[in-house]
């Protein structure tokens, strides 16, 4: 296996675009990437396309060759990936194993969601199609009302607190409010955290991630080819796709995801480095619960340790261990099937050194974790500057 | 890039199954297929799945870990691959690509539709998402009327006639009568053929594919290693995906598929064969022109010649090319995400001498062609036995 790099990155801002569809959204943020590596469509060799709902959200499916051929992307292999909130994490996965087992040297990865065309209780229910169907969703449960069990639980295990899931959101508004990409720039306080509108006992709607139109898109390359494309390319030292059951109560203990730890160890392993060296990450933080499970997961710190450590601001963005400096899914925005390579442009972002108000110092060593579901599917990536 | 064999085949009947879901289906064929590989589910280092519209038909996303964990596999990657009609075809191209790269050693590749749980409209409108939904299907074009104009065209140009859309009916009914697996096993006569209900003009109900229930699985593993685990392995000579765009009005010429000749071309020359040199294949058939398409598209006769080809018998089940000798989506069924890797399985019965009553002769080199749509996604591949 040889070396990859990233040596183009494109994204659209995410929102609610009522006048965009999901195409113009994809094309838009793989046209930058394109731009961005000096690449022509022509000499794009495959096309991996990170989606989760297409034909649910915006009723169009076969979705792959819809976008490249708009992008002048015609011939080569062009695939969905799907796999929950991770589809363009498991997209990425497959881009780069590729690109390092030496099958293709140029391929643009893309990523994209169009959700805020349907009714909310509609949108509830396509996202709940993530999880176990015939069990817990006909049991009634939805997303929000899974973490909020899960959350509910880490409490009472290890005597986390609304205040530091609060602390998670108010940090995560921070730092989106830096970003212009982002759905929600708004900063709030810990009070108005506190007092959101109650969705799921215990979290509120702060606790929640956004509904957003968006997508995202970045170009591979092996590193050895990557100076005739960039001056900035940005290497990827690991990325490990894992898979669990999709039910939480097929789980022996819902206070921490195996997928999680399982691709954490396994990142950690391929790319030599501890998960102490890891300077910044891009968490799944599709609800407060989950950054904190994700700091305890990817061993950032021990387990039930996540919420205080947030509380004392270690993931702040100038804080030891900057967290979501993007402003995560909570305030940049979920698209679900672009969170996954989103995250991969705000760490390439971080590296090159180019993510202006929101800049952090120690750029050079980034994780990434993109969630499927309540853990049935996880994506760590892990990316460095070149030396 | 090491050649690569199938060690295990696995897959349920096709049909209408009121008491069978999604996952059921797929974990029958999955199981099966590791049963005949002598493998583990511990010892499947990746899951691949083909699934057009899971959410749409069956109300669940997020398949790939939702089958793999039923089946006892987790940890590893678990990825759903979406190319309309063509998932498995993807998915399999996908997983070959990957062990050949040496990614992996032994891996599970399943294709899996429910289908029949929808009433007949919705059917059809979860199918026409497969194209240019804002362009074709807004106009009012399903598939069999894109495939209507297709067979139009092919007539005004060619004088290709009824009677040899008929004849391809004929004898993929003829050839599924034979098959336990089949949808419907049942012999028709041209007369019959001819006097079918119209569905789209100059199609009738007997030029169409059928609505379907049903999963196919195989397993992969490197050629070097398959005596490990079966005395008939089946070799692998080429795969190839490729893609164009969705809509018919944007291809220069509706009678030939770009992205099938392109894929031909490329399989043959990665395998060392020419057309001539390849004794039956297992083609797309969605419709009885689609078949005759095949034929010309892949090089087995000249362009304008597929439908006297086939009204001469030259693709029958003792003719000197057979074509779907397993009854072809026509009479074998086509739940769409199975499809792929259905022809898969059907190839390798032919190769290990299994296909019972519908054994042919001539079978040590085959061909399968997956069509995604009106052909925005294709993949060839072509099988061998084991000198």
């Amino acid at each position: 296996m040889r070396p990859v790099a990233v040596i183009g990155i494109g994204k659209t801002h995410f929102g609610d675009f009522p006048d965009r569809n999901l195409r113009s959204l994809a094309v838009e943020a793989g046209q930058k990437a394109l731009d961005d590596a000096s690449l022509q469509p022509s000499q794009i060799e495959a096309f991996y396309l990170g989606n989760f709902a297409g034909p649910s959200f915006a009723g169009q499916n076969h979705l792959a060759p819809y976008i490249a051929s708009a992008l002048g992307i015609t011939g080569v292999p062009a695939t969905r990936y799907e796999a929950a909130c991770a589809s363009s994490g498991a997209a990425f996965f497959q881009a780069v194993t590729s690109v390092a087992a030496g099958v293709y040297d140029l391929v643009l990865v893309n990523g994209v969601e169009k959700m805020t065309s349907q009714p909310t209780p509609r949108v509830t229910e396509i996202l709940a199609a993530a999880g176990d169907v015939a069990g817990e969703v006909r049991a009634g449960a939805t997303f929000p009302a899974l973490f909020a069990m899960i959350a509910r639980r880490h409490m009472h295990e290890y005597g986390t607190t609304r205040e530091q899931l609060a602390s998670v959101a108010v940090k995560n508004h921070a730092n989106g409010a830096k970003n212009p990409y982002a759905h929600m720039r708004k900063v709030i306080t810990l009070e108005q955290a506190l007092a959101g509108k109650p969705i799921a006992d215990p979290l509120t709607v702060y606790d929640c991630s956004l509904v957003s139109d968006g997508a995202a898109a970045v170009v591979l390359a092996p590193l050895e080819r990557s100076a005739e494309f960039t001056n900035k390319p940005v290497r990827i030292l690991s990325v490990v796709q894992t898979s669990d059951h999709l039910a939480l109560d097929e789980k022996p203990d819902i206070t921490t995801l195996a997928a999680v730890r399982l691709a954490a160890e396994k990142a950690y392993r391929l790319a030599g480095v501890s998960a102490q060296d890891i300077q910044f990450a891009e968490v799944h933080d599709c609800f407060t619960i989950a950054e904190i499970l994700a700091l305890e997961d990817l061993g950032f710190v021990k387990k039930g340790e996540g919420g205080p450590y947030s509380q004392a601001g270690c993931t702040a963005l100038h804080g030891p261990r900057p967290i979501n400096a993007s402003g995560g899914l909570k305030s940049k925005g979920h698209p679900v099937g672009a969170t996954g390579v989103a995250q991969i442009f705000d760490l390439v972002q971080q590296i090159r050194g180019e993510a202006g108000d929101r800049q952090i110092v120690r750029n050079s060593l980034g994780l990434a974790q993109n969630l499927g579901g309540s853990g049935a599917t996880c994506v760590v990536s892990i990316l460095g500057a070149v030396a």
